[in-house]
């Protein structure tokens, strides 16, 4: 309430959201023992922790999810809990967008739908949800300290003891940050836990940031997303492998890197402890890591090539395994990984020589996005770790070898590599004169086209048909040639002169195969260091666990 | 140890971190009392703990200085302890650098060393010190979780429980950042603390992260950085703080923003209340913060303008007042400020409309830097905040009204704003044809020019001559003119060509006061909402409390 004083000068109160936490807090207070809410009662206690209109941040990325609270959020009455302003990294489960059906909830902020794209983009057309942004990770967790503070978290971990300590395990991912955001702003920070234990392996999260725990029906959702089986990896995959190897890692001197999900960054891992070792690499390219723990990166660690790795998150089957290397992996106390969502991305963007990642569609001057028609598939992790962070100030020899310029104040770059099939699956060209993002930002009515990493910070494309050096390029038409170089049959493929090619390929902005030394017909699946998930699991020594349904592979 | 077994696979030991700490931790075991070592044993336990070689991260900011360890370290015997490499977010206290002329350690990588920037050049050049890299702050956080991972960290909280568990208070800063790099895996983490107690006011980092606390003699240094006393503001500062709230604030509807350090930015603060209330601002810009808690704020928050206040660090005097205003800061259950430099940096980077600051050198093309002859100062936070994060994917108001193209794919841009006059003290000119920083890189072997904010990045240059809007310029040549229309009578400003600055006036790239409807005039000491430390007292209702230095002022 605004009153004024006799001076006239305001008066108001500067604990409002304080005051409304106390409100919620009481309401509850017959329901909740401790802090812990009765598994069956939890519907009710949201009905009476969420106001309408609130901000609330329910937990899933691409891997964890909080689903016994999106399922419980999905079940509560409209007529009390309703306009909510949600903000998620992952619109992964059909409830998350249950909830806005229902009028539960109204307007959305996230960073990545995958599963999900094609109902949002039909949701957003139909008027069911309210479009906020699109982000990358990182900006989605810093506008919960400036503009989108939460009202509410709902969020998942391991263990928690009756203190409200919580034990994340190895998929502590975003938990933490989520939880800072509600816990020092007065928000209410609501906890679901696989179970309730009298003493934790460690402490991920202390109690005092915690008001509600409460014991969920089944373990929290966790996906096996960084999981691929060398078992699907193709030799057109392991020819652009060997290419990256030779034409990128080791020209460049690439110590620190990122590699995104994908078969074509699945085969590079598995051809270092084989063609990385040929070419004598080992203990000079690839040592430092921040990724997730790839199943398919065993064989370079057995083999001595991985110094360190920092993981975004877990990766289900890989515990045993990453507990029993804590020299590579960050380990807590318990043994268990410790990730760590916020500092992995912070560390892709600023510490690392490279990030190498692939694309649904790319355009003439090397524009990308994974929204297609219909699809609004939102961003993850790819933006920020895919663009020169121009904050950057340490130099290391990757990034100096990028520096194109004489000038005094020249700096280097970060390798920022796009590696493609020219073709998706049925034969749908990659390149493509136009992205199919525009129409979809037409459609959906968002400010700006939903790129996913421009043109002018790839520095490197990779395809079966050869490398296209992007960064040497002087123009934006130099950059239109050299992909089109590499582009194959498709609409900018064919649009290629073969003389304009042969003086970039002298010029070192293209290079073949044969330019690397690298015969096509060496490509062959005999190269790779594991052949299938079986393979994986002997590399390890038996620690890795795969899932069920990469078991059934073999 | 590696050696081979009968299948001649490398058999190699995956713990050598855990057992190197294990053999540390045991050397240790006749000093520490459960994890307490005695006040005056540190430098015997740290003989211990230490091995030569280590990499060592020691605690301080600009603001707060683990100030008992970094004196303790400088007393060991550099016959056991040497060769340590050091990773310092700031080199501020003497002994920082008397621990590399004893011989104890012997490379740094940093990202600030104002007070003791003269020295580090010095001793460089000397031979004395070897340098690693120069990082903005998250760059630094982030290479400690890839290629600098710490064997020994050294910090500082204000309390710690028996069980290792930590209180911050206000000052939580980076600390949670670095333990987090060492305690996850295998480092050894010590924290000075200024009293053991029995309950902690709130936990900020979990006992299970905390290897040794030591009791410090006297509480950790903390300086009041951010104070500045409204007494000195001049009144070319407020036409520039009228310029900046007239011609960017109000006309690019700048919502969230960071303010560097400096009596410009302070100007700014206390013109808001004032100068921006008669333009019927209020509500509309400058609502979400990310900065320390500045005292020269408190008018305008009193006033209503701030919603929201996320903090890198503390302010010395401002505990109370923080305590009391809920609603603005984020504070923990205790009531005190709850600070994260880490998550700051990532807020300011990503999550708002602008970063406006200041330098000691602009170059003709509007290249910065705070590195002048003999100075080797680093760049602390600028560049992180201060460049255009290219993965940023969200728009607002301030980030679209940037755009200057209609290409289908064209983005916004973060308002990167620089605010000199155009002479600093001592009629030295800001604006040189050439940096100093060239000739420092060259004499301290630097891979690159040590450039604090690069030109390309900037989009505002506010002097009392007026505002350039080099954002809008097309070209390097336009750019230059544009700043050379408001340098002044430096060697850019002379080189300015009248005719040139009208048609940059009619295209907008340049204002003058007048075209910003301002008369020179009005630019007066009255209009600031608080003229001296005891306005702001006064303003605060008697809750801020400044240090004595600054209460000898009035």
């Amino acid at each position: 309430m605004v009153y004024f004083d006799t001076n006239q000068k305001t008066v108001r109160s500067w604990t409002k959201r304080q005051d409304e936490k106390a409100i919620k807090m009481s309401k509850v207070e017959h329901l909740a023992k401790n802090r812990a809410i009765p598994t069956d009662r939890i519907v009710e206690a949201l009905e009476l922790l969420i106001s309408p209109g609130d901000r609330v941040v329910l937990e899933g990325n691409n891997q964890k999810q909080a689903s016994f609270l999106s399922a419980s959020l999905a079940e509560v009455d409209p007529g009390k809990v309703n306009q909510l302003h949600m903000i998620m990294s992952s619109i992964s489960r059909p409830e998350h967008l249950d909830i806005f059906e229902r009028g539960v909830a109204e307007k959305i902020d996230f960073s990545y739908a995958g599963p999900q794209s094609l109902r949002v983009a039909q949701m957003i057309e139909d008027g069911m949800l309210k479009m906020g942004e699109i982000h990358t990770y990182l900006e989605l967790y810093g506008r919960l300290f400036v503009d989108l503070i939460p009202n509410v978290v709902l969020v998942a971990a391991d263990k928690a003891d009756i203190n409200g300590n919580l034990y994340t395990g190895p998929n502590t991912e975003e938990t933490p940050t989520i939880i800072e955001a509600a816990a020092f702003k007065d928000g209410i920070v609501i906890v679901q836990v696989n179970e309730l234990v009298e003493e934790l392996p460690r402490v991920d999260i202390p109690g005092s940031w915690v008001d509600f725990i409460v014991e969920a029906q089944k373990p929290y959702q966790l996906e096996a997303l960084f999981t691929r089986d060398p078992k699907h990896i193709t030799e057109l995959q392991i020819l652009m492998g060997m290419m990256a190897i030779r034409g990128i890692y080791e020209k460049h001197n690439v110590q620190s890197l990122n590699h995104g999900i994908g078969f074509n960054t699945a085969a590079i891992e598995l051809l270092l402890p084989t063609y990385g070792e040929q070419l004598g690499l080992k203990g000079k390219i690839c040592k430092n890591w921040v990724l997730n723990p790839h199943p398919t990166l065993i064989p370079a660690i057995e083999s001595g090539w991985v110094e360190s790795i920092h993981c975004f998150g877990g990766e289900v089957g890989m515990e045993q395994y990453v507990a029993a290397r804590p020299d590579v992996f960050f380990t807590g106390r318990d043994g268990s990984l410790r990730s760590n969502r916020t500092l992995s991305q912070v560390a892709g963007q600023y510490a690392t020589d490279m990030f190498i990642g692939s694309s649904l569609q790319i355009d003439q001057f090397g524009n990308s996005s994974a929204v297609t028609s219909g699809r609004l598939s939102g961003f993850g992790g790819a933006p920020n770790m895919g663009h020169d962070p121009r904050g950057r100030r340490h130099s290391t020899p990757a990034w100096l070898d990028l520096v194109t310029s004489d000038d005094q104040l020249a700096r280097g770059r970060k390798l920022v590599v796009q590696m493609v099939e020219t073709h998706q699956a049925g034969n749908v060209p990659v390149f493509v004169e136009s992205l199919d993002a525009i129409s979809v930002a037409r459609t959906a009515g968002l400010s700006t086209t939903p790129v996913m990493i421009y043109g002018d910070d790839v520095t490197h494309v990779v395809t079966e048909e050869g490398i296209a050096y992007l960064y040497k390029a002087q123009s934006l038409e130099e950059r239109r040639h050299a992909l089109a170089a590499i582009a194959g049959v498709t609409p900018i493929g064919m649009k290629h002169d073969t003389k304009r090619t042969e003086k970039l390929r002298q010029d070192g902005l293209v290079a073949l195969p044969e330019d690397l030394g690298i015969r096509r017909t060496d490509a062959k699946r005999t190269l790779l260091a594991a052949k299938s998930v079986e393979d994986l699991v002997e590399w390890s020594g038996g620690l890795y666990n795969p899932p069920d349904k990469f078991r059934s592979c073999y």
